[in-house]
């Protein structure tokens, strides 16, 4: 029996944000998002959309998002957009601009073939 | 300047599957899934995702999803279906009939008011 997307439940977070957090070892030759402060970011990221009352999404932390590279790598769902955000205006250029109001940013934006 | 979701690069990840790996102190009132085996079960996730040649897809641990009393939750986008997976044979069952399938397993689904 194969059930189909129609019957999808409403999604229980209308934004669902992923923030890299994976730490590699100093000197790693692909780096990790840690290295680059992505966990004090995404703590930055979470404290801003709760002091700007963004209801409904969510801030989390991941495991390693796999473009180690290009990081610290945030992916935004269900749209699936990725960004990369070095600083704490990218994070909040993103918050505000995508994660509230729906828009993009497409100077931050990853293509997929970016590596 | 709005950009709009029909610019919106190809996803990356075909799938992309967060399970929670949160642990909690023994004892905590709301519990949390490593407590509850997510973290070795992610990893079985995983391996078979790669022993069955599922391209394309990704299952990533996850920061604290914030469905701890339903755990161990695991998050399917971009369709943004949840489920509670407690053993390895439901972990199996999502991988196979939603991640690799595109089916859903209702079963193991979760309700946005589901706590």
């Amino acid at each position: 029996m194969s059930e189909e997307a129609s019957s999808d439940p409403e999604l229980f977070f209308k934004r669902h944000v992923f923030v890299c957090t994976n730490e590699r070892v100093d000197g790693h030759p692909r780096g990790s998002c840690a290295r680059k402060g992505s966990v004090e970011l995404r703590s930055y990221m979470k404290t801003r959309a709760k002091e700007l009352g963004i209801d409904g999404v969510r801030i989390n932390s991941a495991g390693c998002l796999d473009r180690c590279e290009l990081g610290p790598t945030v992916v935004v769902y269900p749209e699936g957009v990725w960004y990369a955000c070095k600083t704490k205006e990218d994070f909040e250029e993103v918050l505000v601009r995508h994660v509230q109001n729906g828009e993009r940013v497409p100077h931050l934006m990853l293509q997929p073939e970016d590596e």
